[in-house]
Formats: structure tokens, C-alpha cells, sequence
């Protein structure tokens, strides 16, 4: 394939009429339209490489026109010298400072860069003939390390340390791919506990979802204390006292707000307690932390970086870290991420949902239990049961588990079909302004 | 004027080719194409409102077009509704959840917001026929408290107390504003220091810079330090031992490395040292700050929110806090940040320069002495000396003094001989990829 190129790029703006029925709905996004700015790497020879940024409805044009303009720089890069150094689209826009003055690794421009470096390991990954998961896990720990940016992280992670994370986990790979390809990864469900959902719908729901195997749900909370006490009874009664209850703040509350509102669920036995403030707080989810343990708090779903993440691992302030596959700068960040988070001793709970991220993240959990943390030991992945019929290679779950994806590449293709029927076509279809 | 509305916006790409000359080249920012995503709100009768958002070349399309897909929602607005509350831009944009996704409350959106807020502001500035420092002294204890989001920043600042801080300035406003008009608000300039000038023009300029009257200067570092060493001694050598002298890394370094290199300009007897690394960074910048006390850490240019200027302040990081007109969630927001270092002790000496940046932030730097701080001790206001040409009401500067601004207004709105010339007509005019 030598003198294989990428030849250009396509950006399409599909959003889903989510907010119809409430589907997403929490404490602080009501009304969300899930949508996905997704992009396609357009090859002179082979696959293609797909990516995308979730977004939930307003914003998605913005969020493709910065994909256009960032895209433009990755056009002509050589296929071989791809394949030698897939973080070779991660090093060249993050070193634009240009683009990095709107940021910087922030919002927009930084998920513009995650949806391209993703479609750039997608494309790596189908040469290889491999899913994105398996061909991590054919990396070597060097390979590995040198995919993390180590710029404003060396104070908490040195290129040695990881390195020695990378090879520590050597030891019993094969085994553990063997083990994920027969029995899957553990999962746990957001699909009952939307807030706009009935409680006849949401009793309804979580029976299912035991009945289907799950072991964890998750039910959003933080528009009512009473409300949310009344619904966790609910939940409890209708799954039984083994089974795991997460609950989910959508960063609703402010410090005070948030460690008196958790004291008042203190009896649910929560599995964690997510997103209890805003996302740039660190010391803010310190101090929750301290005074609710031994409750769990958990986030990272909008955490923006690696530096962030560093911030919450040094402070404590979480247990959970909640890796986005679209979020932050792309699977050469999640790499930075997993590696802090082993690092500091915190478990890695995926976020997912949305649109694609199921199909993204798993990867990224996967490819965490191979090569990095090791351990299942509290690891569960979300899983929303949506959307995914719009995807070529869907995430699937059997018995409470996710099943091991086999097919190359990152999972984010979307059908054609889907996307001219969801191709956005103008101002609010839907999910009107406030 | 009842019944009068904002009808539509304009939005206009502007970006000027400052890297053909390292005017604004630091040790991050190699070569700066000085732009603005310039936005008009247009009314059905009386004057129009301006605002911007300040980038440095590529991006600023995308920044358009956020404030464009933003900027629809306040099309409508009824302007005696605007006079009678001029946080109304702002609490509608920072209430969608869907934009609020691609933040939140930072990089692009964020941006876009401020440039509508701002513009907000100077349009009921300007049908108050005041400059915005006077029309926001006008405004009673009250009325500014309630501009404030206190969403994530109760821990450290509750409404009663922005309040009491308000009211405490009421003492002595009339004199102090006197005092302003007679002899303006002290200003360093950055202009000798640029990276990318030689060793004669950083010393012609630097002495020159004296010569006008000022009293700070301020150079870039963190390249190498042999050079910064080597450029500090020349410019003390030309300006003499009374006039101060800042640097700034422009998020050069980890946090080890800042360390290190700080302690290495020891002793030149800094006025502070600005930027050290990443603005993330809140846990790093305390350490730092710790580590080289008592030399003065200083950040804010990049700081995208008040939850982050929180933080710095909860953890003693800096002890200068350098506000943007531009960065952040507009005038509003800077009032809660303004509120913020006064009630943590930390002095506020803005951000500017960029396109735009000197001719609004001398308001708020102005408001913060009439109606915030009511002190000038250590406090000075960065001046660059270009691109004003550009500016209906441009800033000035005279013996080393901002001249108070006197025409009605936030002074964003540009000479449309200036649009014309500088609109951006495709890609790459200068600053080439790296």
C-alpha cells in the first residue's frame, strides 16, 4: 500500500429526535437531541476511517464545522507512516497553537481533535485487521507509552512509570483476551432511570434489566431529594437487595447542596454517586468526597483532559473515573488517562450512551483490563440501550455483559441509511430553546 | 423606544497578519495571527451593540460560527427589557443544556457567549450614554450582585457576601472616578518583550518604554533560560533599577520545570511570573506558588471560568489574577471574578493586548478600582501598543497611564474601512501549519 494517502475528508451532522419521548432526559439536560459531528477519513486505497463527537443537539453544526477546519490538516498524510505511528494526527493538531488558543484541550476544538484521532486509530486498527481493543493489545509497552503527551502530567505520571504500567501488565494478556472474547465485559444499565421516565415505566425497566442480567443499574437524580428517595425505594423493591444501584447528578448541585443531598441517600447503599458538581471542580469534588465517604463519587463523562483527571486522582476527590471515548483528545488521551488512573489506584467505569460511545468505549474498557489496570474487580461499563441500530458494527450485551467486539476498527461507523435520514436539516427539529 | 428589539446579528471573520512580524510571539504561540470573531447586534432603532471574541488565526471561523448559531437566540430580544436587565443575554445562553454540552462554560461556546454578553452590555451602555465603567458604577450594590451566576461558587462566595462587597465600595466611588478621569489607571506594556525580537529592539523598545512613562514592563520566557537570563540583564541595564519587570512562560512548562526555572530568575526581582504552565493546572500552580514564594504567580489569560479562578484563589496559586475581557462568560462573569479575588485578597491586573483586548477590559479594570477593590496598589493593566488603529474608540495610553474611556459603550466596535480590508478571505493568509 505504499504511497497510500488520506485524500480527504467528509464531516455530516446527524442528530436523532431523542427528546421526543424523554430518552437522556436528567437533572440538567432535559431535553437532549443525541447527535453525533462524525467524520470519515477518506483513503485513495482500503478503508475508510470513521469518528465522531457526541454532542446533544444545538451546537452539532458548530461542532462539524470545527472538525471541517481542523480535518483539513490530516489530508495527505501517508497511510504507511499511519500505520508506523498512529499518533502521528494526536501530535500534529495538538501542536497547532493556533487552534490551541481556543482551548486550550478544551470544548469544541478538543473534540474536534478526539473525533479526528479516533478516526485515525479506526483507520489503523482496519489495515491491521483488527478491532481497535486487539490491536492495543498487540502494542508494546513502549509503543504504548510513547502515544502519551506527557506535557503538564510529569508531576503525577513520568514516560518511565507508564512504561512500567504497559509492561507490568504483559504478564497474562493472552489469557485475559481469551477470557474477554468467551465471557464478555461486565456491564451495567442507565436505560431505566431517565428522570422523565414514568415510575411505572422505571419499575418496569429495572426488572427488566435484572432479568436481563444486569447487575448495576443506574437511575439519574438530583431535581428533588424526596423524589429521589422515593424512586431509589422503588428501584430497590423491584430489583431485590443484590443488585447494584448507581445514581447520577448530572452536576446539578453546588458543594454544600451536594454533600447534604448525598447524606440524605446515604441509606440506598449507592455504588457511587456521579457528577454531584461541576466538572471543573476539583477541590469542590474533594471536599464532597471527604465528607461522604465512604460513599463513591465518580466522574469524567465532561471532564475536558488529562489534566483534570491528574488533578482529581492527586486530590482523591474520586474513586471512578469515568473515561469518555469522545470527550477528550481521542484514544491517545484515554491511553494518558488509564494510565494516571492505575497509577493512583481508581477504578476505570466507562462513560457511555449517547450516540456511538457504547461502540467507542468498549474498546478502551476492554484494551484497560487487557493492558493497563488488569482487574475486573468493580469494573462495569455503561450501557444505554438505544441508537445503536444506526451502527454497522453495534455494541452488543448478553446476560449483563458486553460481548467482545470482533470486527476491525473503533465501532463508530454508522449506517449511510441512518444518516440520510437523520442528516440534520435545519434549525430545531426539536428539544425547543428554553 | 418601546417596542424596539434586536432584529438580527452580524457576525464578521477579521483577522490580521501580526505573524508576518512576531509581533505577539511568545515561547507557546510561535506566530499569532491577531483575529477577532466580531459580532454586531443589530436594533431597529438607536445604536447597534459590538462584541468579539479574540483568536489568533486559525479557528476564528469556527468561532464565528458559534457566535452566529448562538447569537439566533437573542435575535428578538426587547431593549427596554435589556436596559432594565442587562444579564438577560446571559442567563438565557448559559441556560441551554445543548450548548452547554459542548463546555461547559468553556473554549469555543463559552467564547461565543462572552462576545454576545459583551456586546449586551455595551449596547445598554450606549443607550445610557455611558462608557461601560460608569454605567456599571451607576448600578446599585443590588443590581450587580444579581449579575452574578453563583452556580459552583457558593463554597467561596455567596450572594450576601458579592453583595457586602459592593456595598462596601459604595464609600468614595464619586472621588475615585474623579481621580480616573483626571489621571487614568497605571499601565505595563509588553510590547519590547516579544520572543521574536532581537536583542536591539527589545533594549531600543524597553527604553523607550521608560522614556513614555512606564513603570512595568513585562518580557516572554521559557524557551531557554541562559537567553531569558541573558535578556533580563539587558533590560535592566536599560531601564534602571526602579521600574519593574514581569515575565511570562506562557504555559511552558510542567510543573518541576517551572520550579526550577523560576528559581533561576530569582534574582532578577520579578513583578511576577505569569502563566508557569498549563491553566488547568490549579493543583501545579499552588505548587509552584508555594515553592518560589515570595515571588508572585499570576494567571488568567486562558482560565476559561469562574469556577477555575475559585479554585486558584481557594488554594492561595496566585496571588494576581488576570482577567479577560473575552474568555470568559463576558461582563458577568467577570464580575464574579472580580467579586472573587477581592474577597480572597488576590490584586486584579487584566489581561490584554490581542485585538480589542486593551480597549474593553480598561473598563472592568476601571469598574474594579471604583466599585470592587478600591485600591490601585500593585495593580496595572497590560498595554500592547497595536492594532488600536482599528477601534472606533481605541484605547490610550499617556505617561504610562490608561486614559479613562469616555465614549458610551464596551469600545469593541471596529472602523468598517479595517473590516473591509482584513476580512479573512480563505485559508492561510500567513502562519503557516507547523
Amino acid at each position: 500500500m505504499s504511497g497510500s494517502r488520506i485524500i480527504g475528508i467528509e464531516v455530516e451532522d446527524v442528530r436523532f429526535p431523542t427528546s421526543d419521548e424523554y430518552h437522556g432526559s436528567d437533572a440538567m439536560n432535559t431535553a437532549p437531541n443525541y447527535s453525533a459531528a462524525y467524520v470519515n477519513l477518506l483513503t485513495d486505497r482500503g478503508p475508510t476511517g470513521y469518528g465522531l463527537a457526541f454532542t446533544i443537539g444545538r451546537g452539532n453544526d458548530v461542532q462539524c464545522a470545527a472538525i471541517q477546519a481542523m480535518g483539513e490538516h490530516v489530508v495527505g498524510i501517508d497511510l504507511s507512516e499511519l500505520d508506523e505511528d498512529p499518533s502521528l494526527i494526536y501530535r500534529r493538531l495538538i501542536g497547532d497553537s493556533q487552534y490551541r488558543w481556543l482551548g486550550p484541550e478544551k470544548g469544541v476544538v478538543h473534540m474536534a481533535l478526539g473525533a479526528l484521532v479516533n478516526a485515525g486509530w479506526d483507520l489503523v486498527a482496519r489495515r491491521a485487521h483488527l478491532p481497535l481493543w486487539k490491536y492495543l493489545a498487540s502494542m508494546t509497552p513502549e509503543q504504548l507509552s510513547r502515544c502519551i503527551d506527557y506535557r503538564y502530567i510529569t508531576d503525577a505520571l513520568t514516560p518511565h512509570e507508564a512504561t512500567a504500567i504497559f509492561q507490568e501488565a504483559q504478564d497474562g494478556r493472552e489469557e485475559r483476551v481469551t477470557q474477554l472474547d468467551a465471557f464478555g465485559y461486565p456491564a451495567y444499565t442507565t436505560t431505566p432511570g431517565w428522570l422523565g421516565y414514568s415510575d411505572e415505566r422505571l419499575i418496569k425497566e429495572s426488572a427488566r434489566a435484572v432479568a436481563d442480567g444486569f447487575q448495576q443499574l443506574k437511575l439519574k437524580v438530583g431535581a428533588d431529594v424526596a423524589d429521589d428517595r422515593r424512586r431509589l425505594d422503588l428501584v430497590r423493591a423491584a430489583v431485590g437487595p443484590s443488585v447494584e444501584i448507581a445514581v447520577d447528578a448530572n452536576q446539578r448541585w453546588d458543594v454544600s447542596t451536594a454533600i447534604d443531598w448525598i447524606l440524605e441517600l446515604k441509606e440506598f447503599d449507592l455504588a457511587w454517586v456521579e457528577e454531584p458538581t461541576s466538572p471543573d471542580d476539583i477541590l469542590g469534588h474533594a471536599a464532597i468526597a471527604e465528607r461522604v465517604s465512604p460513599i463513591v463519587i465518580a466522574t469524567g463523562e465532561h471532564c475536558h483532559n488529562r489534566v483534570m483527571f491528574k488533578q482529581l486522582l492527586q486530590t482523591k476527590a474520586v474513586g471512578i473515573i469515568q473515561i469518555d471515548s469522545a470527550r477528550v483528545g481521542g484514544v491517545n488521551e484515554n491511553l494518558a488517562i488509564l494510565a494516571l488512573a492505575k497509577k493512583f489506584g481508581a477504578r476505570v467505569c466507562p462513560h457511555a450512551g449517547g450516540v456511538g460511545l457504547c461502540e467507542m468505549v468498549r474498546h478502551l474498557a476492554f484494551f484497560d483490563y487487557v493492558g493497563v489496570s488488569t482487574s475486573l474487580d468493580g469494573r462495569t461499563l455503561e450501557w444505554v440501550d438505544h441508537l445503536h441500530e444506526h451502527f454497522v458494527d453495534p455494541a452488543t450485551v448478553t446476560g449483563g455483559r458486553y460481548d467482545a467486539p470482533m470486527v476491525p476498527g473503533m465501532s463508530a461507523e454508522m449506517k449511510s441509511a441512518s444518516i440520510d435520514t437523520y442528516r440534520f436539516s435545519g434549525p430545531s427539529q426539536s428539544g425547543e430553546w428554553p
